[in-house]
């Protein structure tokens, strides 16, 4: 399918010129694979700049093979993740969480996306029986598949009553940097700082070509976490190129450029779309995603012309995601068009 | 660690200049994510000018990525894969193919990397005893691990003797290029020509940042691998780039030159330390790797300046790899250190 | 913990004398192991005369060992199985059918335990989705988790859903016996009759020390289950002893007689305790369980002398299962008892 | 397949009298499902008698239940098992251990079934490569597979090799009664007195219906495998009755007069067909087994009357197997026949 312009993902938005730069500035002479090449190096090093000095960083392929990697690190197969049913680990990713790690998923259903400590709760009924996965782990998704933000002080929450009950907390940041951008915080205070134990760090949705990380706050459990990353089939040889894209966008704040932008663009779309009377936007616009309904006919017309996600089939919700490069022009053309679809 | 030239991979050698214009070339405006791109596209067509029409191309991230996709595709979780000890499912893959598929490997002892339909006929004695995991599939590594190739006939054999006995063919072509470029063979008579049923094609130690690929010649039987690809964490969201890379690997010869010079590269290696009296050239050379065996305080001297791998601790055995960018100057120089460090 | 009297499971019961004595006539010199012995041939004779001449069969442990060898004969790891939200696969086997098959389960909320082909539909929705699960298996229990029985309207109903659907229907017959025996239909009636693939048939429950079988009526599909079984760790070394108590259960209707007792006992439970105005029964009580919410403090008291679970703490209500030797007069005593509790 | 004397398997001997009437004076009244009824509770005293006192024990239904919960208990899918190449878990049990708990299995050749430090040893060296998984647990198994025994010296050389390397020592103990008996010791010495860490402890074998146990001696490291039993699918409803054999064979030393029966039949056989000149015993005859090769002929005749099985084809190396049951009348019958064949 090919496409001019796009609101369907931030993945289909391309690589950042300086990420693409500092892929070529990798490519001189030879470097010793799988991560003992000295880009690996400064990227671990621009992460623990972010994290902290103790974080324990394992760079990935892609969002699911953090996520199925960080759980494989904090659960064993008789154990289970409670998370939102809309979760990306549990609705998109094909069962690689199960099938990858044994464990079993327990989703709650959570309106807009979050989970709260009352949420996580309903699923601790039956520890210490034998007949019942054993809650090890809360994965939260930041920001949410929904479009929306943990605050701080709901992460805080959680993370506490987490640690009162003995889970971990995990967090899919695919969109750590949109969130941090929305909530003004640093990446290490958005996820470490509000009690994370271990963030699977998104670079791909947010301008790169590949490359994600798992960053454990807990070292003394991620020891082995390297051997379960080669498993897991996460292990790049050419490592370097990997390493050199996520220290670009660690430096000189292009995650947060690059994410306030999208960000920006959202708002943007959203108070337009706001003025169409038959659009009704139904999460709130936190990050770089708008969610709202709008009339069938009104969507056919303007798939014609663009391409984006249907939601929710039955209320007719679509998902429009806007990216770093989204262009305020883009966004004005698209609100005109989803006005002139609607009349 | 720093290095300055290397023997020790083909997965140390950077991204050829081609492939990196590809690369960019492919950042033009927004592309529909996970395959479904026009770059896609075209990379699958590629594939099938080289391999057949309707062969089933499946785009992955890494070499055990597509191995595993591969036996996940072909068998089941009580069923087996015979291989040689050293074949990298075996030996490199830190259980990769036993976690991710449940199945078990049969390794087999072939001094030379190589199975034979002797040495494969030795593990299906236990057929039709419910006890035993029952063999469904052969996996070859065409060039081997040890730096041989099996000739045309050979793996021919082996497909007769699998299709004979209800078994599948599949090629771990992480350096098919090598072995094809050997046999001054096309890639298609390389391996679908040979009887082979499913083919992991390699391309990052070939000259690319990353992508290698699941090339299916019984699409009957691989109608579900785009699902098993993707809970085996193999689907890249912008797969354009791969894509790009593969297309640009698989265009104008790239693939053949590329190869063809580091198998030159390591037959210009193996004269020149065949004349060192020390050294003594333990498998044949017949793609891009020289494994030899040199005396202990030789190769401790050595290693104070070039990087490699030793393969064979007891025997003093090592590995010299030569890569698509290693040059007749690199070759010279470190043939002669390895005379000075044999004196 | 010690119990004369209990209400708490169908499991609590000891073994009926026609299966003890069964044991013991089988315990007549050697018999070659692994179900190579005249009495499970005798056993598969006895399944076939039930459930016809070419119904696979295979005996297993237990129940979970029935469904979990029942969902890998049919679904494949990227395969999802769809289950009401109180099924014993979804929330009392502690993640094996995940663990052991890679599948993921699709859990429906069900009021009264039973799924519909509306209930089902749902999860269709993201079929050809290379990110989603593919459903590939409904699985129904039948006696519901809740003490419902699906007629067989409803059970047809769902199998032709399923089918038109490219679904398959697994029944998790643990209670088998009690259904049939409720709707008046024999075994096969009531399983492959309305169209079921495959069947988890339990003896245990009803009557037997240990003995339940996987029943496939689409043999073309069970031809790998022989292998399934064992690497699931289902097939048992001595297999003429569980045989045995299964000849035994499916000869002279003692299934039938063991089944309608224990249904009898809990209709006669019921119609007591809907005398006492304090107790609600909150489920139809159509097998041999009645579910009931009643106060608190009357549960606490009843729990000093009777062995029973409560199902939702949260409604304070409760599980009071009938056994194949319950005893008109432990019901009349236990209800006498529930009232003066609840006074 | 109808016979009427075995040399089989130990497995195709029944149930001893004392088992059966255990099982049936266990029969009296309910008991609470899943092991948690006094029978259970005896029968786990049992085992701390013979065990210690903080042996942490969990029945189960079979030997690759015992070995796949042992293993899945001390090591996580990324790490490895070193064991025989003719170990249980290696050639008999269908890929269970690798599909049930993602380890890999490092076969050792061992001519005589027995593991040493030497052997284990060479499977050392990928420590710390994150491409190898990570040896983590040695499985040996007493008696052997071969009908060798290993002394107590070897089994604390073994343990003391592994705890010094970091790895943990598990028996599969399928026939530990046997070596037992034949080492003159008790229970305990025979295994953790040597320096185990987990157990697999057989029953079925030496007279039981079925009935084995996991014995860990590291409390510390099994807190979960109560889990773990369940989600392997070895958890009994009806416990009690598997108790009730466990406690029956630990109790009055029938552990020990059945086992040492056994042996005393195979030493008795192995004297009378030392005398065959035909007949070669090739291993040593230690515990109830009489590894032997004859003539092809010789075996085609006797396996018209008797059942046994062929080790070796190619050799014709057959195993002939005795038990708690068998008889002097029939060793020696045997072994007329069996010197009757080889004229």
């Amino acid at each position: 399918m090919s496409i001019d312009t796009t609101f369907g993902s931030d993945n289909h938005s391309g690589v950042h010129p300086r990420v693409l730069e500092a892929i070529a500035a990798a490519n001189q002479g030879p470097a010793v694979a799988y991560g003992m090449d000295p880009y690996t190096e400064a990227a671990v090093a621009r992460f623990r700049a972010h994290f902290g000095a103790d974080a324990d960083v394992y760079l990935v392929f892609n969002g699911t093979g953090a996520n199925v990697v960080s759980i494989a690190t904090l659960a064993r197969p008789y154990q289970a993740v409670i998370c939102s049913e809309h979760a990306h680990i549990n609705a998109d990713e094909c069962g690689a969480p199960e099938a990858g790690t044994g464990c079993k998923l327990l989703a709650v259903h959570a309106a807009d996306g979050k989970l709260s400590p009352e949420l996580v709760g309903r699923h601790l009924q039956g520890r210490l029986d034998q007949h019942r996965v054993q809650p090890a782990v809360v994965s939260i998704t930041q920001a949410s598949e929904l479009g929306t933000v943990y605050t701080v002080d709901e992460v805080r929450a959680l993370a506490a009553f987490c640690h009162g009950n003995g889970l971990f907390l995990h967090m899919d940041g695919a969109r750590l940097a949109n969130a941090a951008a929305a909530l003004g915080l640093d990446l290490g205070e958005a996820s470490r700082g509000a009690g994370v134990d271990i963030l699977s760090f998104g670079g791909t949705k947010n301008g790169l070509l590949l490359g994600e990380a798992v960053v454990s706050f807990r070292p003394e459990l991620s020891r082995d976490t390297i051997l379960i990353r080669k498993q897991k089939i996460q292990l790049a040889s050419k490592m370097r190129f990997a390493a050199a894209q996520l220290s670009a966008l660690l430096s000189d704040d292009l995650w947060l450029e690059n994410a306030s932008h999208a960000n920006r663009m959202a708002r943007r779309l959203e108070e337009k779309v706001r003025q169409v009377p038959a659009v009704r936007v139904v999460q709130p616009v936190q990050a770089n995603a708008v969610f709202a309904s709008l009339p069938r006919p009104a969507r056919e017309k303007l798939l014609q012309k663009y391409f984006f996600y249907t939601w929710d089939e039955e209320k007719c919700e679509v998902r429009w995601m806007c990216s770093w490069n989204t262009t305020e022009k883009q966004v004005d053309d698209f609100a005109a068009e989803i006005a002139r679809c609607c009349k």
